[in-house]
């Protein structure tokens, strides 16, 4: 008795990738351009290796030149900053991406803000959060995990002018860029945080609903309005014995419960998990026509 | 039978006018810097060499060395540029304020982007927004209207932590800012805009009310929630016979009504206003401090 329609972005990011590979190849035919993104990994997290790998292989599979450096675990702050500089400086790279969390004794801001604003295809540089946030400016990027959030809303056709949207969570990362990309498309919008007062009956309120806490199953059905929409970014492991590695992976939101309440859901997996890389290709290949001003 | 608390912004101003007179004349003694605020006006109209003179007037009374350039209106976009460019490299000069709005042939982004980012006492700097935005980053400078309200509820001893926060309007010079320094104090905010439906509805749940529309009386009282809190940002001319000039001035929100709901509000004139000319002096003194690094 779910009723609610199940916003596949699995195939939205592969319908994505297809119209990303043909505009690559178009513009490689027009001006013999390629786009190229580079990815800097320090040290030796496996999460982390693994992330770097899959964006690699999408990256190559629409056809992206991927390039990266693995600097070890103890390097320089100045290591990382060399690395920068020179893919700032380097012509057949269109973006940068500097894969998080970096070791604890470095200065994450200082890294972030080295990489040039032009090839800052994460969007994370307070520059572009700050014309974000502005009405009568334009970010060059926008973060990839809102900006797939926001894609998904677009693809399906749901109105978001006018609607009362809510964001939980606010991270510099997810839920304050998904706030100002609402706000930006004349959604009144409110931020739920972990010192949020009576976060149900706020979110009791939402049209559109974009969760991104954390929490595995926090946002129960009880808490949705009847035909609202569910954006879905949390991405939380919880114990399961019959699942070959003991565990599997659940939402922010109660899917069996919301289901049944929601016009429209994200799966987790398979929601955002899958645009956020999809709207890192989009991004790179926007850097690369933007410096080679190919339209 | 009006029950409300009058926050009284003109006497919180002076109060805090006397604090920077204070601190000025200590950095005087101690290391023998003024603060000084260049202000670069374009062109002749009457209410912007008004707010000037204010500041101007504003800045002797409590020891800060004001600089002016007065720009004809015909001028070219680079004469204000070098202006500005003069001023970033005046070591005498702590602060630069380009008083809006400009002729409009010129490009405003373009000119306010230049004011070096740590002289840009106005805020307004797309770096400094982003900063705003993003947790655990810090803005050099906060936009001097909204630093105002918030200086106001602290001064008032109102809490802002856990409340229910409504901001009525979206610019980048109060709405926007003034919801992102509310989030920074985790108020639970909600941006209300010329595009939301039932604003009363959403604006009747909330503690603490900023608005900043610019529409005369437009906030009634029966839109409130017994004993909320209200910072009258708005500053909207009325017709009035009985005035000599033939108008006065009311705020966003109809005082008689609101008073007798709200359990605090601010009066137009004399709530808002004097704070942001007392949040610039505050502004301008603490980067004298940054720069020659006085603490
Ligand atoms: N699909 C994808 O591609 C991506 C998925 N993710 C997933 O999204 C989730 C969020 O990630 P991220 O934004 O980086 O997380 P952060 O931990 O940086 O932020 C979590 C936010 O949730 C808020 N929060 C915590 N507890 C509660 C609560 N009980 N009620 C309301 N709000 C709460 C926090 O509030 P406060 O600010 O007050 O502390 C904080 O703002 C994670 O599960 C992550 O794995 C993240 C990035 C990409
Ligand atoms: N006390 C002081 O020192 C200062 C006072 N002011 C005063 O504050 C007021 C606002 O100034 P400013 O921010 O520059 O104004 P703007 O005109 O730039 O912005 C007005 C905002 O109000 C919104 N709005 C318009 N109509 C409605 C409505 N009916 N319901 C809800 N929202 C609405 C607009 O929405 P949308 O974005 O959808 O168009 C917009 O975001 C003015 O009266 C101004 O004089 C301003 C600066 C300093």
């Amino acid at each position: 008795e779910s009723t609610a329609k199940v916003i596949d972005g699995k195939h939205v990011a592969k319908q994505i990738r297809e119209e990303i590979g043909v505009e690559i190849a178009r513009m490689k035919e027009a001006i013999g351009i390629v786009p190229g993104l580079a990815v800097i990994l320090v040290g030796d997290r496996k999460d982390s290796a693994t992330y770097v790998r899959n964006k690699k292989k999408a990256c190559e599979a629409v056809g992206i030149n991927s390039l990266e450096v693995c600097l070890p675990e103890n390097s320089t702050e100045q290591e990382v900053l060399n690395s920068i500089t020179k893919f700032n400086e380097d012509p057949s790279v269109h973006g940068i991406l500097v894969q998080l969390p970096l070791p604890s004794h470095m200065n994450e801001e200082k890294i972030l803000n080295a990489v040039g604003i032009e090839k800052d295809v994460d969007g994370f540089h307070p520059l572009n959060i700050g014309r974000l946030a502005m009405r009568g400016r334009d970010p060059l990027f926008v973060p990839c995990t809102p900006k797939g959030c926001i894609e998904l809303l677009h693809r399906y056709g749901i109105q978001i002018k006018g609607k009362k949207a809510v964001v939980i969570g606010r991270s510099n990362i997810v839920g304050m860029p998904a706030a100002l990309l609402l706000q930006r498309e004349d959604a009144t919008v409110t931020i739920v945080h972990s010192r949020t007062n009576n976060p149900e009956g706020i979110i009791k309120e939402a049209d559109i609903i974009i969760s991104a806490v954390g929490q595995a199953n926090m946002v129960r059905g009880s808490w949705i309005k009847p035909g609202a929409v569910i954006i879905d970014v949390g991405i939380n492991p919880v114990e399961d014995s019959e699942s070959p590695r003991g565990y599997r992976l659940v939402g922010d939101v109660c899917y069996e419960e919301v289901a049944k309440v929601a016009s429209a859901i994200t799966p987790v997996p398979g929601g955002v998990g899958p645009m956020t890389i999809a709207m890192l290709l989009s991004n790179t290949l926007s850097s690369a026509k933007r410096i080679h001003n190919f339209d």
